[in-house]
Parts: structure tokens; sequence; C-alpha cells
């Protein structure tokens, strides 16, 4: 059994990839097969200037970097995703966005993991999974 | 059965989103249900410095929002998006992306799209579908 | 706030559907957005003869019919899929699979439920996600 | 480039499970990347007697296994479903359906494809897609 990597060690290896910097991402915890993460939302982020809410592409992206991520307490890395399912629940208007993901099932081969995007106040707003390529790469 | 909205028009109408300009989204052909537009890909963009690929998360933007926007010969506008799906094909790297999307059923209360992403040399780096809530707002 | 129907009346409505009826459903546990039932596997139902396996298809239908059913303490009834995610994670032999199912975010329009299958050592066996009409039958 | 394989052949390899003789399944034909079957509807399969709409447990199953074989010309057989995503489009009623299948992205470790269910009257029930496991069997 590996042991957990530290939020530090997760932290910088997440924030090698310059579209996770540019989500603003900080890692908050990372457990066995679990991770918490959050993102501060930009002025890009708006899908539509009236309604000024989130673009679901953001919470998407969210959705699947939190559930691959999820998977680091086993892969040590981020790890390429096959394919996501997300569901949108509520409009998300800009502020600190909260990510918490989880491992669903470990497999030899690929791996499905799920995460759920929360706003500052705790409300459910996208919630999703995805199947991640967990094979060591060669 | 309603006229088919003009290239401009729609161009005007996707770019009100800051985010959809921040994706450089420009409108290429507007069909009876389809839709062809292309993306030019940023920095920001990467998902890893090593190899370059662009971050899933945009691929799946792109899928969402050219399968809503297929939709806008019938919806006259970008629509909520309930749930969507995104499979990844193949890593991409930087450079222009085009996307085309379809509608696979169009509903009285929510309505199905489908997309797919190519890079330059036309092959297929992601594709999907979501479901998008078509009941006119009230 | 409506009260948690109870195990027999939500068995009644379940079972009145024949192809529930052909899966020998069983309706175990009914909470605030949740569902437990089981379900015995029959000969008609293996994929391929060689290997004995059941068919992806009746763990996508227990997947799908769990999560609607997880519903059923605020909807009263089954209510129509609008579309469905389904991850295989173990090829599941003949016997009494048990499926757990509950709500990810209840709406107005559609809501979004889940569910995991498990065969009799509590090994999971598929898992998935749906969102289901919830509006009320007009 | 391996010979597309005959009608007759694909409906011995497809006839040998058991859940797809319940099904009543008849390959109608096998191009490159392409299948199209039908089936033929049981009493078993209705959802729910006041409307007798065919189960969407049964329409998943069509989904899949379409997607599914549509890989026959480069896999020679059925093989592991890893994920599916299904949209219902239409209540369907008892008769014969119709399915094809193509394939999005054929890989070396899992490929993409998708299927469409239609009725006697060639309406649109559901479509989507799925994830296959393409890797030859060790």
């Amino acid at each position: 059994m590996s042991e957990i990597p530290n939020v530090e060690d997760v932290q910088k290896l997440l924030s090698r990839g310059p579209y996770h910097q540019w989500l603003g991402l900080k890692v908050v915890a990372v457990g066995d097969g679990t991770i918490e993460l959050t993102a501060t939302s930009r002025e890009e982020w708006v899908a539509n200037p009236d309604r000024g809410f989130i673009h679901g592409g953001i919470l998407a992206t969210l959705v699947d970097l939190t559930a691959d991520w999820a998977l680091v307490s086993r892969t040590g890395r981020g790890v390429p995703t096959i394919d996501i399912r997300v569901d949108y629940h509520r409009g998300a208007v800009p502020g600190v966005l909260a990510a918490r993901g989880q491992v669903v099932h470990f497999g030899r081969q690929f791996s499905v993991a799920e995460a759920k995007v929360f706003d500052k106040e705790g409300r459910l707003l996208a919630s999703g999974r995805g199947t991640y390529l967990t094979t060591p790469p060669t």
C-alpha cells in the first residue's frame, strides 16, 4: 500500500500545468482515493454578461481534474482522461469554488472517479465522473 | 419553420460571452441543426509542460458549446446545458481547432446534440454529446 | 416535506412493470432520497456462454431503475429517464445482485440520481448516474 | 486491413449469447465500422402496463450492443464495454426495433462507437455511445 502524498507535493505536481495555474487551483486535502481543492473564478469565466454565470466548460474542467487527481494516492500523478460525464445542477456565480473528488473503482488499466463542485455556501453546482487511464506509462 | 440565422448574427451572440471571447471562437457556418466553428489555442490551455497537450477541459468546453450552438437554428440563442459526455481520442497539440456540431434530437423540453473537435490536419481529437434545456425561457 | 413511502408500497408500484417482474426486483429499503433493492439473475441474462458473465445491458438497467427509484421519496412514482451513464467495473457472475441508489440533486424539472450494483460478496460490479424528468405529469 | 465479416458469421457470434437470443437480434448488415440489426419486442419488455412503453433498460442494452458490434469489422468479436451513455428521445411502443451502430474512433487500447435505435416508422427512440476495450485478449 502506497503512502498518501502530502498536499504540498500534489500542489506542486498539479501546478506544473499552465491551465491549472490559470484556474487558480489550491489543493486543500489529499486522502486515500480522495482530494479537495479550490479554484477562484476569473472575469474570463463568465458565460453570459447578462446573468453572470460561470461557463459550464469551467465546471466540466473542475469535475474532470478533481476526479483525476482523486486518483493521485494510487497513481502519483495526473493521468489521461478517457471520457467524462458532467451534470449541471445550478447556475454558478463568480467566487471561490470548492471541489471534492473520490475514487469509485480503481482498476489496473482504467479507473473511475467522481467529483462534485460547490459554491462558497456549500451548494452543489455540478457533479460528474470520468474514466481514467491508470496503466503505468510505458 | 424558422429561418437559419446567418453566421454574423450567431457570431455576435456567441461572442457576448467573455469565456467565448477568451476561447477565440469564430463561427464558420450555420445550418439547419448544425454549426461549424474554430478556436485558436492559447498558452494557458496547456495541460502539462512536458508533453504540451491541450487540457481536456478545453476540449470538453468546445464539445459542450459546439453541441449547444448546433441548436441555434431552432433556439435562436445559447441554451443551458443539462449534462454532457465527452470522449477523448488523441492528444491535442496547440493550434487552430475546428469543431462541428449537429442536433441528434430536438425536443420540446430538452434536446440532444453532438459535436466533434478536430485539429488542423482533420484528425478527431474529442467528441461527445449533451442534453440541453430547450424550453422557451419564462 | 413528504413522508417516506414504505417498502411494500414501493414494491407494489415497482412490480407493476412487466420488465421489473422479469428482473425479480425486491425492494429492501427506502429512505429520503435513497433505495436498496435486489435482483436475482436468470439464465437469459448471460452475455457469453464461455465466461458466463451477466450482460452489461442488465447491469445498465439496474443502474437506471435504481437511480430512478431513489427519487421515489420525492416523486412518489417511477419517472422518465432522460439519459444515463453506466460504468462497468468487474465481470458479474450469476446470483443475487444488490443495488443501492441515491439522489445527487433534486430539481424542479429534472433531477440527477446515482446507483451502484454489487454482487453477493459486496464487490462493486457497475455504477452510474442518470438525469430524470421530475416535473409533475400534466 | 482485415476483411469485413459476413452477416451470417456475425449473426452466429452474436447469437451465442443467451441474452442476445432472448432479445431476438437479427443482423441485417455489417460494414467497415458499421452494423445494422433488429430486435423484436417481447411482452416482458414493457416498463409500465398503463402506457405500454418499452423499458429504457432494453433500449440501453440495444445501444450498448449495437455500438459494440459496430466494432466487429476491426475486432472480429464482441468486446467488453467500459462505459456507456444513453439518451432517450421518445417513448417506444412494442414492435420491431432497428438499431444502427458506427465506430467514432478506433484506438489500440479502447475505442468509441455510437448507436441509434429506431421504431418501424424510422423514428429515433434512443441513441448513445460507449467506450469499448479493444486490446487483444491476453
